[in-house]
């Protein structure tokens, strides 16, 4: 039996770390979307999402605008309501939500089929290009959000519209004759399809996903075939070379080996495979999941927890390939990774899966949004030089700043959901076990050996590595709590109401016997460390990055000056904590470095024979995940290293 | 008075370095380009650039293939041609080549109109896409290759096919009513009417091509108006968010003060400019070359004289942004960057523009080459991790290895017809002087001072450090030799038939006053040495360059090992010299480094806190021209640097 997660209902989060994220959610990014989604953000580009479906719904006049996935925006953010209308109680909010959820309801056509663009701009041009058509791509966002919605508010309306739809995408395809032998060209109505079995219980809405799986990269290739087709229309002439590994349908999913192609849709497709592998029990598919989850962990992906080296088509390269200035690295990648390990660490009680989701969440995801929460990276570099990221070059992908909103607007609402969502990232459980992944704040409520335990956890993580998890209701034939021991925790300790307990370790967790209510206590050292890349990867070898615990760090221009590229830091150098307001509350590291000296070269010199040296320059790193907050500045995240005895600093 | 070149009839060349060079234009390059041009590679894309001339002309039937600038590459192999003729009697060759001539002119229309593409794919859209058609652009290279070839043969033919041509662009654009006003999408034929006055001595063909520029960037851009037009068709739809910097239409050619968009339009742009600014001795339009001459040079440029660091949209970006393993740096922009160099350099006798002519010439001109001359780079990168140059990824312009032949082949004609005209770099000419620019052997014949004299060169540069000049027939009132002294010459001396002479030194040469005939010795120290770059060039930072004289090397995988960014080098190391009959005969460099230790890793290791340690390492180098002669593998130009004292190598 794999690990499930708590229903977002029973889980509150009231934690020094998390909670200024997460209530941007309903505080900030909710209204601020449906603001955008409405058009209405001066300044922003125009998303004409709502519009789209007033047309489709003929409410109005007019034409499509967007990208033929626009209504994946409303789609997520209706999700990020439902997990927020689990926890809070906000009508207006939900309210206006049961508006949009009509509104979807009257653009979704008799059939059950629910799409936009194609409604309003190719009406007899449905599934006809599964490769950038997105169709089957935008169901899967709008089941995921019907089933949250459903799950947050206990209506059925959404969910009885994605219902038709999907009964519409199991009858069009499927291996009976007339139907359609394809497959999505971005991969994500399998993961909306399973959620929808895990909802209704009905089977076929599983086998459709495992068809799916099933028949990717399986004989001729489906895009290939559409594209032959006569009066074929490319919706994006880029892809006019097509590439079958930007898809993933380039070999059987089962025989695939390396993390290929876009990155988003390959770990949505690994969702899935994960959760059929489970579903089927189905070695071989689990299999190809360990091994490709394997080939990104330690080969293409960044300290940060992202992923997709290539701001060409954002997508995965080459092993050991992971430039740090020109790296696509989406937000929406580093989610689709996040939930691809909760799914693997679900089935294998393994907690380095978690390791990596933690990695992913605290760095990129939370790099994604401001402090503010009302602007959104996409492209998450691990260094940036602002003045050369510049439009219609090779960097035009990377932003220095965060930006208001996006034409193609995935990573934001993205984040929202994703934020909305934490709870299923902190806690899971079996009948006799709970399991604690994250350390936050909060309280929460599981149903375990027949009785609604009531569990309370209690910690400043990550800035102290410490957490007292308080167990009430424990049944009376005991329980096990499983509490995760990070990779990076040293001198890991457990104690029962205060007092040091015995523990089973477990592949990353420390399993202990609870007999009684009682609190829990866990505390491990994680002192910020200096850490290297594999000498393999080229981008970083002679460099250093700096981790405390589950964040990455990284030198700002505000903090460290122009230039830190001229920067250098001698490896054995003590790094000093230092407790700050900034951000909201954290700790900043400071350390010794040295700088280039740079006054020898006159302006006009380009190429010269000058000498070499340093000076003394002490620097200061700060969370990765809260760059760019302080304005527009050089970021790095990985710092040249002076070889041991290498600073015959003149200072 | 400017300086003139030397008539190329005037000039052979046989000398130990460039002659193996120069004599594949002949014997490999011109009959192979002719092979491709007429669809003969296996493997290679098809060229199909004689077969549109055919169906121009109307001798067959059939559809036009290729780049809409396909026509330049029959353009330039006759500009080599026509080069080679003027030196070497191959009457095989000059019969194929008047054939294409008589094949061009019955392509050209009765007005005078001559672009294949149009003639056959759009006839009634002449001169309505300035932006993308590059009617103008490859008109230039027409007429470049008619000038060369009159002057290469004596026959007037196609020299009045292009008269015929720059005619009707006379006609059609100007400031007259009911002229156009435009300007071209890519320059080129501003340097061809330029040729063409200075050959017919017309001086509305010198007004037109001062036109193009004075218009330049002038009011309303032309292009976006062009785009505005109803029913505008683009060419190339990557161009819709169209950016005028791109084609350097963004300002007035006055007001240009940095270089800007795409590297080969930029410097074809600045050769016409500079031609202009003598002609009319315009000096704002002078001032405007030196402001983007020092831009490029001092900000802009590769240590191997290459630039364009953008892969997307071949293109200069912003100062110091300097990427060593995702730039573009055509062939074509530094064989253009000589160019402009070369005629700097005649106006102002200024041998400072030399230093950056040779730089190009010696490594990335030559690079762009191999050394059997049937492969080439468009792209020339100077640091090259093979494995990660994948087709659909951000370095997907990158080649680890030289082509065959290009679709849109500009770079292998290009490298052809620089090498076939290498005399114009080596000498120029006043009345009473005679410059050397480049010391390469051979012999050459110039009128000074009304008489013929006679030169005589022989040198074994770049590998031994000296040269010895004979000139006979020197006139009775005296003449002036003026020896260029390169900017990393060090004790540069001068004798007069074997015994030291005095001279006066200005901007660069050495000028000796000669009054018999002589031999005039210079000899001077250029040792292999370290170099850095501007600390603000971020790529480069903590890095050594190593440069002997004007070759810069490189380190292969071949002699140092895979992965050449876990290597080291102290800058105080002692680089040994090793003639070396690699290359063609040519001069290796032998020093010590350091070299990551790697075996502390795992293979399952991506992050990690391995100390790191260096070990000793024999480093070898070799010039970066030859690189990529000895098969596939990586290859770096700059060289970590282990700060003086940082070597605490464990070994």
């Amino acid at each position: 039996m794999k690990l499930q997660t708590l229903d977002l209902k029973q889980i509150t989060i009231n934690d020094a770390f998390w909670s200024k994220h997460v209530d941007l959610v309903r505080n900030e990014i909710i209204p601020y979307q449906w603001d955008a989604m409405n058009d209405r953000i001066p300044g922003a580009e125009p998303s004409h999402c709502l519009e789209n479906f007033k047309i489709a719904a003929g409410r109005k006049t007019g034409e499509f605008y967007g990208a033929v996935f626009q209504d994946t925006d409303i789609a997520k953010w209706l999700e990020a309501v439902g997990f927020t209308l689990a926890a809070y109680d906000i009508p207006e909010l939900e309210q206006t939500a049961d508006e949009v959820v009509e509104l979807i309801g009257e653009a979704q056509e008799a059939d059950g089929y629910l799409d936009t663009y194609f409604i309003i701009k190719e009406p007899d041009k449905r599934w006809q290009n599964l490769c950038e058509g997105h169709e089957l791509y935008t169901a899967g966002h709008m089941i995921e959000a019907a089933v949250a919605y459903y799950q947050g508010t206990g209506k059925r309306r959404f969910l009885d519209i994605v219902l038709k739809l999907a009964d519409l995408i199991c009858d069009t395809f499927g291996s009976k004759p007339g139907q359609l032998k394809g497959y999505p060209g971005h991969q994500e109505i399998e993961i909306g399809l399973i959620k929808l079995y895990h909802i209704t219980g009905e089977k076929k809405y599983l086998d459709q996903a495992k068809f799916f799986i099933d028949m990717r990269g399986v004989g001729e290739n489906w895009f290939l075939k559409e594209m032959k087709r006569p009066g074929h229309h490319m919706i994006f002439p880029e892809f006019a070379d097509y590439d079958t590994k930007y898809s993933q349908s380039h070999l059987p999913v089962r025989q695939q080996k390396t993390a290929e192609g876009h990155a988003v849709r390959a770990v949505y497709m690994y969702c899935a495979m994960a959760d059929l592998a489970y579903e089927y029990q189905d070695n071989g598919l689990m299999q190809a999941c360990e091994t490709l989850w394997r080939n990104i962990v330690t080969r293409r992906m960044y300290l940060t927890g992202s992923i997709g080296s290539s701001g060409l088509l954002e997508r995965f390269t080459t092993d050991y390939d992971l430039p740090n200035d020109c790296n696509y690295s989406e937000s929406c990648a580093s989610i689709g990774l996040a939930l691809f390990g909760l799914r693997m660490a679900n089935i294998t009680r393994d907690a380095s899966y978690i390791d990596v989701v933690e990695r992913a969440l605290y760095n990129t995801v939370l790099a994604g949004i401001a402090l503010d929460g009302k602007s959104f990276f996409y492209v998450n570099p691990l260094e940036v030089w602002p003045d050369n990221c510049i439009p219609r070059t090779s960097k035009e992908h990377v932003k220095p700043v965060r930006q208001k909103w996006f034409g193609v607007a995935c990573c934001p609402p993205n984040i929202a959901r994703t934020l909305a969502s934490l709870g299923q990232y902190i806690y899971a459980q079996d009948d006799h076990s709970l399991y604690i992944n994250l350390y936050v704040s909060g309280e929460a409520k599981a149903r375990i050996g027949g009785k609604e335990i009531q569990v309370s956890m209690e910690t400043r993580y990550p800035w102290i590595n410490s957490c007292k998890v308080t167990l009430r209701n424990v049944p009376a034939e005991g329980m096990t709590l499983a509490m995760r021991i990070p990779e990076y925790a040293e001198n890991y300790q457990v104690e029962i109401n205060g007092r040091a307990c015995g523990y089973r370790a477990e592949k990353g967790y420390a399993y202990v016997n609870i007999s009684n209510d009682c609190t829990v206590g866990i505390r491990f050292e994680a002192p910020a460390r200096f850490i290297r890349a594999n000498p393999k990867v080229r981008a970083d070898c002679g460099r250093v990055a700096i981790v405390r615990g589950p964040l990455v760090y990284c030198l700002e221009q505000i903090d460290n000056g122009e230039n830190l590229s001229a920067v250098y830091v001698k490896a054995d150098s003590v790094i000093s904590e230092e407790e700050s307001e900034l951000f909201g509350g954290s700790v900043l590291l400071r350390f010794d470095g040295y700088r280039m000296d740079e006054d020898r070269w006159d302006d006009h010199e380009l190429y010269a024979s000058h000498k070499m040296t340093l000076h003394k320059a002490p620097l200061k790193a700060v969370p990765y995940a809260y760059w760019n907050n302080r304005g527009i500045g050089e970021m790095s995240v990985w710092i040249k290293e002076l070889p041991a005895g290498g600073a015959d600093a003149e200072s």
